[in-house]
Parts: C-alpha cells; sequence; structure tokens
C-alpha cells in the first residue's frame, strides 16, 4: 500500500444476504470480503411461500450493511478506512417498497413495524399476478404501449403491479403511502441523509427496466393510464419523479451518522444504485457486442449496444432495453432464462427419490450412517452425472429436451410454457437424460442470442458469471459448443460487488467514466471455452429438433 | 377324484422356462405345476446379445418335458397318470428352425448339433431385419400383399425373414435344410412319432398370423414371390405345407417311447399346437367382444370376432387376423403394445442410478450391508412409487407421456418411434411422473381399443392376465379409466398353460368344441375393475394431448 491508494467498497444485496468488497480502486484488487444474510428473512419472516409472498425489512439491510462493512474493513490495515473513496450498491429487482413523504419506508414506522406491505416486495413475490395481467391487458390498448421497451409483457415481479396489489390489499398502507422506493435507490438515499421522498435519487436501472419510466414518453405513464388502471394510483405520479439518473453519478457523501456507524469518513462518495446483475455485467467487464451471462439456477443477462445499432428499434421479446441502465451512454438490454441450473437440480431430486423415500426409511442401518450416506449421495450426485454425461458423444442418443420447466423469460416471455423430454428409449439412462437437459439448457441460450442476432444486435463473444459458469466446465464447453462461441470465465466469483466498486470509483472520481474503472479494476478470466466445430455443426442441427419441440409444446399440447 | 375323472396336461413353454400344468378335465381344477428352466440357455449358449442373436436348442425343450410333466406327475396320486387323456402345447413364435426330410432339427443331427443356425430362432430374434425389410418392399409392389392379414408390415421376428436370413448366411445349413417347423408344431409331431417333414401338423395360429399363410391366395405366398425375394428360396413352398390345422384337432397319439419317457399311456392325445397368448386368451375365457391383453413387459392383446363381423375387412393397423388362430370358428385377430411394464421397469432403472453409482461406491458401510440396503431399495423402489401416485388426483399435473419407449407395435408398428414426457415442471416429481407413465400405457392400450372399435370391430370388456394384471391394482384401476371398460383380471397365474389344457381337453374329444371347455375349465376371476366416470371422462381428455404429442412425435421431430 502507498500512500495515494485509495480504496472503494462494492456491495452487492442478493436475495439471502448481502456481501462487502474492499476493493483497491486503482488495481480492482480484493483486499477483503464479508457476507451476512439478512437475519429476519432466514427466519422465514413476513413471507408466506404458499401465497409466492416474499417481504424483506429495511432492518435487514441496515444491519447487515453495517456488519459486513464492517467485518471487511476489519480484515484490512487500520489506514484502508480512512482511503475509502466510494460506496456503491447493487440490489436485487424489481423490489420496492412505500414510503412516506419523508422517503421512510412505511415499515421504518412503529405502527408499520410488522406490516409486510410496508415492507420491501422481493422481486421473486408473485402477489401480483392478476394486476400485471392488469397492466398488460390496458397497455395494449393504450395509444402508447409502456411496457414497449420492457420486453412488451409487464411482470408480476414488477414495480406497478406490486404497488397497485399492496395498495389494494392494506387499507392502512394506503392511507400512508406517499412515494415508491426501489432498493437500489433507498440504500443511497439513506447513506446520504435523504429526507424528502422527492429528494430520492431514482436509478436509471430499475425505473427503465420495471417502471415502464421512458424519456420519449416524458417519464413515467401519464396519470390517465395510471388511473385507468385504478384510481388508487391517482396522485402517485407527481409525487414520484421526473428524471432518473445513472449509477455512475454520485448520490452525495456519507452523513457523519453513517461514516461513523461504518467505520469511514463523511469524504466517501456514495453511488446511485443499480439492479445486480447490470453492476455484475460491468464488473464481468462487459463492452458491445459481449454477452454477459451470470450463470445460475437462471440466467440474467446482459448487453450493452451503441445508440447507432440500436437506433429506432424495439427489440422483441426480451426482458428491456434502457439507455444507460448498465452503462452511461449505451443502451442496456436485459434478457434471461427462467431455469438453468434449475433444471439439473429437478433432475438430481427426481433422482434422489429412492434415497430419501427408501434409503431414508430403512432399518438396516442406523440414523446417523444413513443420513451420512444420504448426504454422501447428495453430494456426489450431480458431479457423478457429470462425469458420466460428458464420457457420451454430443448426439449419440436421440434424446432431445426444452428447458421450460420453469417457464420461458427470453424470448418472449411465457411463464405457462413447461418442459418436454423426447426421443427416450429403454436405453436412456441417467447421464444421457442429464446431458440431454445440459443441451437444453444451452439451446435456450442460442434461442436468446438468436433473438439478438436475428433484430441486429451483433454478439460476438459470451462472458459468463455466477456459479455454475466458474464450477461447470462441462456445462459450458457444452454451452460454447451450442452457440458456436467463445466463452470467457471471470474469474472473480463476486462480479456484482466488483462491479458495484467499479461504479464507486467512478462516482468518487477516479475514472472519468465507468469503462476506464473496468479497464483498470477487472479480474481478468479464468477460463476460456473455445467451440469445437464438429460438435457445433452437429449442435445445430439439434436445435432446429429442440425448436420444433418447443413449437409443439407452445403450440400443439392444447 | 371319482373313477370316471379324465385328466389333461398343459404345457406352455415360455421364452426362458417351460411350465406343465395336470388339470382336471372336467373343472378345470390345476392339481400339480412345474417350472422348468431351459439349461442351454440359461448358460447363455448359441446367443450373441450384441447381435440381437438368440437361438435355442431343440434338446432344451425335449428335456424340460419329461422333467416338467414328470415332476407334476409325481405331485399327484398315482390314478391321475393312467387317466391323462391329452396333452397340448402352447409355445413363443414365430420361433422357426430349419429340418431335414424327416422332419428333425437340424441341430438334432451330429453334424449340426452345435451350430445355432440349426437352432429353432427364437421370436426375439433380430438378426433379420434387412430380410424383414426387402419382404416388406417386394410385398408392396407385388399384385398380392402377402402381409395384408398379418397387419401390413413384416416383422424381422418372423418365419420368413428368418428362414431367409439363415439360409443366406450358412451354408452348410443351406445344404441340409428341406423344410421349416414352428416350435408349436414340432412338440405335437416328435411326441406323436411323425417323421416325415411332410406328416408335421401345420399350426394355424403360428402360419397364419407369421408364415403369410391365408386360404385366400391358395396357402403360401407364390413359388414366384418367394424367388422373387431370393433364388435360396426356391423349392421350399412345395416341400412346406398347403394346409394348416386349428389346435383343438388331434395331432396324434403319444408313441410308446414318449409314453414311457413321460410316464403316460399311448392313448394320450397330442392336440395340435398355438403360440402361448393365444392359448392363453383361450385360458382367459376370452368370446367375441372380449379383450384379452397378456400384461407384463409389453402386452400381446388377442381378440375373436365371428365371420359376419369381419366379413370381407381387413383390419389395418393390427399384428393379424386368422381365421381359427384362436378359436376354431371365429377370426383371431392379434394386437399388442411394445412397452408396458417395461417402461416402469426403465423409469425404476433411471431412479436407481444414485443406488448403483454413488451408494454402491461408497465407503461409508461395508460391501454386505451395502448390497442389501441397495437390493432392499431396488426391491421397494415400484411398491412406494404407486403407493405415492395413487394418492396423486387424476389430472393434478400437467405431464403427458407417451408410451414408445420401445417403439411402437400397435396401431400401425413403427419401431422407430421414440417416448416422449411432456409437460414438466420444477415440481414435477418420481411419483408425478410415474403416474404420467403409467397413465401412458394406458393411453397406449386405449390406442389399439380405438383401432378396433373405429373399424367395427365391437369391444365391450377387457380381461387382464399376466403378472401386472395381477399384481398391479393401480394398473389396473387407471387402464380401466382409461379404456372407460371394466376388466376383469383371471384368477389364474397360468392362463396359457390352462388354455393348453382346454384344447388337450378338446382334442381328446371330452369337449366338441374349445368354447365348451372354457365353461367347464376356466379358473373365474379374482378382481374386477370398473372405470370410475369422472376419471374417465377426464383421461378422454387428456387422451387428446397424448394423441397430440404422439402425432408430434411421429411427424413433427425430425
Amino acid at each position: 500500500m502507498t500512500q495515494d491508494d485509495r480504496y472503494v467498497i462494492g456491495l452487492d444485496y442478493g436475495s439471502d444476504s448481502a456481501r462487502a468488497l474492499v476493493v483497491n480502486a486503482y488495481t480492482g484488487e480484493t483486499l477483503a470480503t464479508s457476507v451476512k444474510y439478512y437475519p429476519r428473512w432466514q427466519k422465514g419472516m413476513f413471507c408466506d411461500p404458499a401465497k409466492n409472498q416474499y417481504r424483506q425489512h429495511p432492518l435487514d439491510y441496515l444491519e447487515v450493511l453495517e456488519a459486513t462493512v464492517k467485518e471487511a474493513l476489519a480484515q484490512c490495515s487500520v489506514d484502508v478506512a480512512k482511503k475509502v473513496v466510494g460506496i456503491a450498491f447493487d440490489t436485487t429487482g424489481s423490489t420496492p417498497c412505500f414510503v412516506d413523504e419523508n422517503g421512510t419506508p412505511l415499515s421504518m414506522l412503529p405502527e408499520f413495524a410488522e406490516n409486510p406491505n410496508a415492507m420491501f416486495v422481493l422481486w421473486k413475490d408473485h402477489t401480483a399476478v392478476k394486476e400485471a395481467a392488469e397492466i398488460n391487458a390496458l397497455a395494449k390498448k393504450w395509444d402508447i404501449d409502456y411496457t414497449a421497451f420492457e420486453g412488451g409483457i409487464y411482470s408480476s415481479e414488477w414495480y406497478w403491479a406490486k404497488a397497485l396489489h399492496v395498495l389494494r390489499e392494506d387499507e392502512a398502507v394506503r392511507a400512508k403511502a406517499f412515494s415508491i422506493v426501489e432498493h437500489c435507490e433507498w440504500l443511497p438515499a439513506i447513506l446520504t441523509g435523504v429526507n424528502k421522498s422527492s429528494d430520492i435519487t431514482r436509478s436509471r436501472c430499475a425505473c427503465g427496466h420495471k417502471a415502464m419510466w421512458h424519456e420519449s414518453w416524458g417519464g413515467l405513464p401519464s396519470e390517465e393510464f395510471l388511473t385507468a388502471l385504478d384510481p388508487l394510483l391517482a396522485g402517485f405520479r407527481d409525487r414520484l419523479f421526473r428524471y432518473t439518473e445513472t449509477a455512475d453519478k454520485p448520490v452525495g457523501h456519507l452523513t457523519a451518522e453513517w461514516a461513523e456507524r461504518l467505520g469511514l469518513t463523511t469524504k466517501v462518495v456514495v453511488a446511485g444504485g443499480a439492479f445486480d446483475c447490470h453492476m455484475g455485467a460491468v464488473g464481468a467487464n462487459i463492452t458491445p457486442h459481449t454477452f454477459v451471462r451470470v450463470i445460475g439456477t437462471s440466467t440474467c443477462d446482459i448487453m450493452v449496444s451503441s445508440y447507432e445499432e440500436i437506433a429506432g428499434k424495439q427489440i422483441q421479446g426480451i426482458c428491456g432495453q434502457v439507455d444507460g441502465s448498465v452503462i452511461a451512454g449505451m443502451v442496456g438490454l436485459e434478457a434471461g432464462q427462467s431455469g438453468f441450473g434449475d433444471i439439473y437440480a429437478w433432475f438430481k431430486r427426481l433422482l434422489e427419490f429412492p434415497l430419501k423415500s427408501i434409503i431414508g426409511q430403512s432399518e438396516l442401518i442406523d440414523e446417523a450412517t444413513k443420513q451420512q450416506l444420504i448426504a454422501e449421495a447428495t453430494d456426489r450426485l450431480i458431479p457423478v452425472l457429470t462425469a458420466e454425461a460428458e464420457k457420451i458423444p454430443a448426439g449419440e442418443s436421440a434424446i432431445i429436451a426444452t428447458d421450460w420447466m420453469n417457464g420461458r423469460r427470453t424470448p418472449n416471455a411465457n411463464q405457462l410454457l413447461k418442459g418436454s423430454i423426447a426421443g427416450l428409449t429403454l436405453g436412456s439412462d441417467a447421464p444421457r437424460i442429464f446431458r440431454a437437459l445440459v443441451e437444453a439448457t444451452a439451446f435456450g441460450s442460442k434461442a436468446i442470442v438468436d433473438c439478438f442476432l436475428s433484430q441486429g444486435v451483433k454478439i460476438d463473444q459470451v462472458i459468463g458469471i455466477g456459479g455454475i459458469a466458474l464450477k461447470s466446465p462441462f456445462v459450458m464447453q457444452t454451452l460454447s459448443d451450442v452457440l458456436n462461441m467463445p466463452i470467457k470465465v471471470c474469474k472473480t466469483d463476486q462480479a456484482c460487488a466488483l462491479g458495484a466498486a467499479m461504479f464507486a470509483a467512478t462516482a468518487a472520481g477516479i475514472y472519468n467514466k465507468v469503462e476506464d474503472a473496468q479497464q483498470a479494476m477487472n479480474s481478468g478470466f479464468a477460463f476460456e471455452y473455445q467451440p469445437n466445430p464438429e460438435r457445433a455443426a452437429l449442435y445445430e442441427e439439434l436445435y432446429q429438433r429442440y425448436q420444433a419441440l418447443g413449437r409443439f409444446t407452445e403450440y400443439g399440447l392444447n
């Protein structure tokens, strides 16, 4: 460490936990990491899985903020805290919450402290299915289709659907609700001492992708549209916001209170917030024509495109296109697969049936040995399947599957779709079916890439981040073969937090723009996969079968 | 036992073993049963599974004949043997063998004793795929389609394909081959002392269903057809036969030698032979409009129809229609599903993956316990799946499957078809998929029943025999619901051998016709399933989805 070193803190708020990275703002080197789980959430409080209701208390967010930042700083030499110049947040989304006139989430007020409707409505909360359907119906007959830049289909996981659902359901919240804040907007606001809801800096990423905000129609949907949807929404538009900001801009400085709570100085610049995958794409060193995929249970896929390339286009069938949602000065495009690792996990659960239902009941061995044995089998199942599947030549079995066991997000969202497996014989064993499922997830990826390509958005390489990207060479090689494109996998396993650190460094003025921060701070790549030309040609054929099976599943089965 | 009691012996030759039943010819009561496995076959001799070559030595048949009959008689009081008046055989088929001029299977001659091509070619031997294709191609362009009464598609499992394949392959056999005999024809011939191949009584069942024999074209296909197929077949037609007989007719009496070897008298009448399922249908008390199903790994389905009903019709898409193949004076119709219990067994093997591949390799427990644990899990898998699947309401999951994992025999044979499972979600667990597979096998059954119904062949009840019929009430109730028909399950678990006993009693003159023997000797029913009207209505809808998935699999996937 030299006299001139500067540090930034990247904070990544996931579904279950938050992690803080202390990063050298010049080199991108990670000095310390700390992860903490949300305490109330971990106890299952305020949630009702049977109703798909998932709510998070704002105190969970604040408590882990303090805990992770302090724990991370404690791992560094004492000088580091003083040289932290910036902090930035990425969070899940759309994860909105009603706030009062002061910008305070209602659940921070004593009378709402235990009310789930006064809390943040987590992205995966599906209580607003009805409201989303109403928004879609109204948008399609309105003169402006406000869903146009959000892929054309509004989701129950998003801002207005959730807000309307809560307003309808909860009279007390309705009476007190003044405005709405996204999780990624609230953390910068509270750290910088915002005490008027109108002063909250609004996230281009969150609002552009989820709140139907677009410059072309003057910001949010019109008051007429919102009140036609439900008179309960009357007045919100004016109390919300007209403008949004990209996350590279500073929101303000740490308040004295928060500087003390976090062990930092009031010189620390707080950057704007954005969603995790978007900052993750930056952390993964996204550039134009590079398709960044966060590959885990599902995928979140991010592209950036120049104004020239995207000019006048509304890219159909994706999850949204928002100017500046990833990098200021470029159009961010979002897509994703509803199921990826989740599909392998489903097959694993299927094969676990005899372990749980029979061996688990056996009286041949004692309980402890039984649990050890089941745990061993459970742990080894995917690695053994992978090793066996890898030995099977591509195209050796005629099995073909679709990857829609959890519906389809992109292209052309349809959550009602289901998965299929065809080409089964009495010789179709577990490794062969597993291989077909891996191929199916790769074909689903190709369908997304093709959706971009066919609309003139060029993609020439893929960068993978997330659990599966780092852990499964077999899956990644198959993906490379199917896409017929090279895939690089980032060294960092914390691309989102690293991306947040890049935004923090930019907002703090170390860099003029996020691209410069990427250049200096990126982690480099751990692996690089090259497509095998023979398998790529073969998969091109099998992809036609995938598409045929998909068309049948979508149009022919009912 | 009274002074006047008479007994018959029914002999059922399966793929691996033969069983003898000693039956009271008046009451049908079974006095004794004996089962013996073919000794050479059990050692894997003369077979090559990699080439799908399955051959059986005639000495295997003779040795188990003597052993089973003696063992069964030994269980009876000494008087019984003297009062045995008839004996009859059913066997697998088409299981043909080349014989010399004396009617002796070539492998009974010293120089051919070890030559698989001189042995019986078991039904499931698939070495003659090429020859079957040639027969089909020629039949379609010939002025008479000789496959017309065999479902229109000649199989590699059948008579002429196998004979031609062996002739082409084996010069020594070619030089010595004089005629051909089916397994079910040879046993009656040898027991009655036939010593000229032209004196062998030819089975209506075997020849009508598998040798393209039909009265309308004067028996076997013309010499022109056969030599056009291959000049190697020249001359066989004349040396084979013009006429065939139903199995209720006596073929002769036991020779002194065989009477002694079996411990019987020379007064014993030997009936004509037929295939196992056909005699099994008689043993199951088949009547017109009753659909008898032998339900095991696959199904063999038998109908009888009156001349009036069937007059002038060639029922399309089934496995054959032969006057007298089941009961003299009626037309026997054959159909079948390529996979039934085999599909459940496939799913079981799939779920066994972690048992065999992981627990089997674990070092947490000793080898003996491991094997016990795996054996327990393997044994309990289908019962536990069944119990769980039974609890799931029909139509609760959207999973739909086809039953073509082993191709499709009826309707419209297509061995290239493969199985599919659609409607999968991340919640599709093993019991739900198992239930869908059970429903798929029932839908496949409905497709066969509909094939008959749509061509004016009336079916109003189903009789089930075989392992699954007796052992799985869940499968049988689902079948009844899907077919929307009552299903009765025979008390006897030896319907084929009991049917043979009925033929023996008829041939011996105890009855004028087989129907009378059925009336007196049937075992009655152990279970009767009635369709549930609500489930039947629901399954009628799901069947449309099964058909849609089937059409896609057949026409849309390539």
